[in-house]
């Protein structure tokens, strides 16, 4: 009935830039690089067959747990157990599945650049979007177009693309609302050594969708948002979207 | 797949005291006539079929979402649907009571009592502890001896008793960590005016047991939280529970 978590697992920091550079000031060019780092640090975690799970995240500004450290970072945590969340998530979207034999996000994805209104911007692979049902101000979810399960598994072809992507939605974020706090999670499957064995999500390449959350941190979780799992947004993510969509910025 | 949450509900705050009296000052008195207050409230809406659950919450201090407001104050908060976090914890102890045959929280109680290393506090009727994983430092909860599913059909009895209960823990929890900022919140069953229909837990008024919440805010929901749906907490429940136990205090 329960997870034990032994102490076994992995917690590393990627120091993203040797000057005093905050998360919103990188490049173009240097996001790249990062994302090129962490897709290196995760391929060498899945080496260690202790780690399940690859957990990539930032903390950025007092509110959103980042403390006063003056260089952009992420941060990157190898678990030796699979994560509630992830869990969750791997089980809805499996649901949906085996409802319509196609993968949600893929359907999302479909939805949301014919709608146009929850729309932030576009490259070519990628797209952001404030979710239909978003929990705070200004969530924003980048998504590959092309359907896969894993980051990790990220022709590197496309790293500058996405790279491009993140400095352009940043960059327009902080022309509506200023430099936020928030909170950044990679949304990845988890690794498939056991792929096949008893028990194991058969359906997981082709159910599953990868894509990063930033989260704002403009609201407070309190006791509704405790007691009901429930989310208080005062923003329409219509209004969000279109508000970031228009910023004109030059990255 | 989805519940859509339509716009009927009830949102109450009970103002609990004329003067200008935080949450932490309130006597054992006033906190009686509030519990007493909160009873009357969530009867009445249960005469609304519409309304299926309950969440009666308070957020105080800044950090947890309670602004500057002046007055003690309770939410009370009506819904429509069963919430996401209710379901998720009657889902939970169905599990155990269908593999044990006894209430969750009734096993609980019984090693906490015995064991006393999480034991905050005792009264004739209820206890205060610290739950074996708490999620934040000093998290601390409130459970009756005897079981029941919901706070709501509690006997008046024993509303001076809890009152005076929550005096002690609040005091003792200042004592040790000053004013702090937190969200409060009761568990309790939903409505069962279904009771006996399809698909309705058969067994909830075995299984479930109300409780309230403390949940200070001392520490930051971040990047890892959002991602894994676990909690770093860097406090042992066993110190909480010891620091707050031990604390001399006068109610």
């Amino acid at each position: 009935m329960y997870d034990i978590m032994n102490a076994r697992g992995a917690h590393e920091k990627v120091i993203e830039t040797p000057q005093h550079l905050k998360e919103t000031q990188l490049s173009g060019e240097q996001i790249a690089k990062c994302l090129n780092v962490m897709l290196d640090r995760i391929g060498d975690l899945e080496r260690d067959p202790y780690i399940k799970y690859v957990l990539l995240f930032k903390n950025y500004g007092m509110a959103a747990g980042g403390g006063f450290i003056k260089h952009s970072r992420t941060q990157i945590i190898g678990t030796p157990i699979n994560l509630k969340r992830v869990k969750e998530e791997l089980a809805g979207t499996k649901r949906y599945f085996d409802y319509k034999d196609r993968c949600l996000f893929c359907d999302i994805i479909k939805q949301e650049l014919k709608d146009g209104r929850r729309l932030m911007a576009e490259s070519k692979n990628f797209l952001a979007i404030a979710p239909f049902a978003s929990r705070f101000p200004f969530e924003t979810w980048l998504l590959p177009k092309e359907h896969s399960c894993d980051f990790y598994k990220l022709n590197r072809d496309y790293v500058p693309d996405l790279a491009m992507l993140f400095r352009t939605v940043f960059a327009k974020l902080m022309k509506v609302i200023g430099d936020f706090p928030y909170n950044f999670v990679l949304h990845s499957a988890p690794f498939r050594r056991d792929a096949g064995k008893k028990g194991y999500w058969e359906t997981i390449e082709k159910d599953y969708h990868w894509h990063f959350e930033i989260l704002p941190v403009l609201t407070r979780v309190a006791g509704f948002e405790w007691g009901s799992g429930f989310y208080i947004n005062p923003l329409p993510p219509e209004d969000a979207a279109k508000a970031v969509r228009e910023a004109q910025v030059t990255v």
